[in-house]
């Protein structure tokens, strides 16, 4: 285990590979690998994509890989991949990243499957992420299929959050609708070649604007539900303009562009001192996910199954509502401590 | 309050809307109301409604109400609405919906917005449900923006999971891709009057075929995660064919017939003993979201908030890597009981 450890913090692919799975399947091999490793984590870039499905993300984050790549920069690539019995797992378009990508030792991809317990999903990526960060990668991509909350906010946990849209998928543009336009540090319109390519840049510069104006009047409208508000106006104060990008992916059009961004972007955070705001961010996060999930175990334990399906039960057949149920295990638990 | 609660069981529309705005503002409030109308509960017939950005959701929806009124069942839906500061939160759809169906009063409508805590929302909707299912509406319609994880599980959450798929929406089908077809009690292909409608319900079938066919064989492939796989599986056995339906929901063409079928799935699953299973698995669901939330909430009053900031400070400077320091807090949590 140690030296498993060890061969990984040394970059060495297959102890990567095999502590990664490790820590995926067991949360307590995940703690200790974590607790080992922690301190060689912090160097690396995390960026994280996103953006409804069909806007080309998957082929994008490829090229952006490559053209990191050539300015020999390494890259880890955690892609969140919605799995499905229908489907295998993996899709068709990961198994041509992989080919497409392979033979590289400054890569390594994993993905990562995302049905699962709402926590555990989270808890599992920002330690793939660490253990990857530990081992030595230059960039870090998160690549998420957008629109829903749990994804869009791995894809924000990172240093710098891209959001990926693309023109022509239907009346709207789908980020505004899946209100995933205001955690972008950059927006890309990826697919530029599609005709109302222009459309959509033009909306959404319209949109960036409406949306610093109301966040510089003092968050008229709808406040964020979380206590994450001030890392989201941070995003949109004036030290870093949000630019609309346009990208074709297929062809690689506009990727050294973006990826100049990229670098610029990590450079104001590094300056401007709000590298370290979002390093604290991220720390809050995942101490509430472990704790939650820690907590949950330990309840699991302690109260035996007949009880607890007992109790379940009696909350189906509405003997008991869900508080006072929860309640009950609550004075349980204290009673065992 | 406790009039509040008496006004809305007798279905007075101001005092249900007050006390759902109570609810999610609250969550002490939140846990009094439930613990009082937690009896009243259960009648209703809740259906998730989920799907891509652009498939018609709400427009369907819109229809699904309209027919059921037709056939004298009330009607609460309860649409999660990606707010975000950029659309000043309820979309126009939204607005254009109310105009549609106000007056009514066999129909409540309430959008939430989806951008909070992970678990705050899941538990949120659980809470509005109740009360629109305490006030005595026949049926709840749960919309959600699918694709994403939260989404998608509040979704299921209910007794029926329609997935609503549109032709034409890029090169593959949406839900495929997102992952959500197996959450499936019926599939939807709306817009159907769209070109490439008839390849979307092959395609489908398709799936639906391979996937009963996976399923039968013993999960090869990845297994899902959770310990809901039952659930999901139960819902491609024998007994309940999936089905796939065509709709154009702004002619409201199809919507007697999808109608038809969700009534079906209802009787369904009552005489299959499914309804209970799936009030079980709701049980639960609820009861681990509520039992996450509380003891943050104690947590979070049980430690100072000094000690809080200077624990995150030390994580995220690597000085103490997340897991020690969630054992520190557990350690002092016991200490304070």
């Amino acid at each position: 285990m140690n030296e498993l450890i060890e061969q990984a913090l040394n970059g060495r692919r297959r102890a990567i590979a095999r502590l990664i799975t490790q820590v995926e399947n067991d949360p307590a091999t995940a703690k200790q690998t974590i607790m080992k490793l922690f301190r060689n984590t912090g160097q690396a870039h995390i960026v994280g994509i996103t953006g409804p499905p069909g806007s080309g993300k998957s082929t994008l984050v490829n090229e952006l890989a490559k053209e990191l790549r050539r300015r020999t920069r390494t890259v880890g690539i955690v892609a969140i991949d919605p799995s499905s019995p229908f489907t295998g797992g993996a899709l068709l378009g990961d198994r041509v990243r992989m080919r497409d990508l392979a033979g590289d030792s400054g890569i390594f991809i994993r993905s990562m499957a995302s049905r699962g317990s709402l926590g555990g999903l989270a808890r599992a990526t920002g330690d793939v992420v660490k253990i990857l960060d530990a081992s030595g990668f230059d960039v870090i991509l998160i690549e998420t299929v957008g629109a829903g909350q749990a994804e869009v906010d791995i894809a924000r946990a990172g240093h710098s959050t891209l959001v990926i849209e693309a023109p022509g998928m239907g009346d709207e543009i789908q980020t505004i609708k899946a209100g995933i336009l205001e955690i972008a540090d950059i927006l890309v319109v990826n697919k530029a070649d599609r005709p109302g390519s222009n459309r959509t840049v033009k909306a959404l510069k319209a949109m960036l604007m409406l949306g610093s104006g109301t966040v510089n009047q003092g968050h008229h409208g709808p406040k964020p539900v979380t206590d994450e508000s001030a890392h989201n106006s941070g995003k949109l104060d004036d030290s870093w303009p949000v630019q609309v990008l346009e990208t074709i992916a297929t062809d690689g059009d506009g990727v050294k562009n973006l990826v100049d961004v990229i670098i610029a972007h990590k450079t104001y955070l590094q300056s401007s001192g709000e590298w370290k705001n979002r390093e604290f961010a991220r720390s809050k996060q995942e101490i509430g996910q472990i704790l939650q999930t820690e907590f949950l175990d330990r309840l699991y334990d302690s109260v035996p199954l007949k009880e607890w399906e007992g109790l379940i039960a009696s909350v189906a057949k509405r003997e008991i509502d869900p508080y006072s149920a929860v309640d009950k295990l609550f004075a349980r638990s204290v009673q065992n401590e």
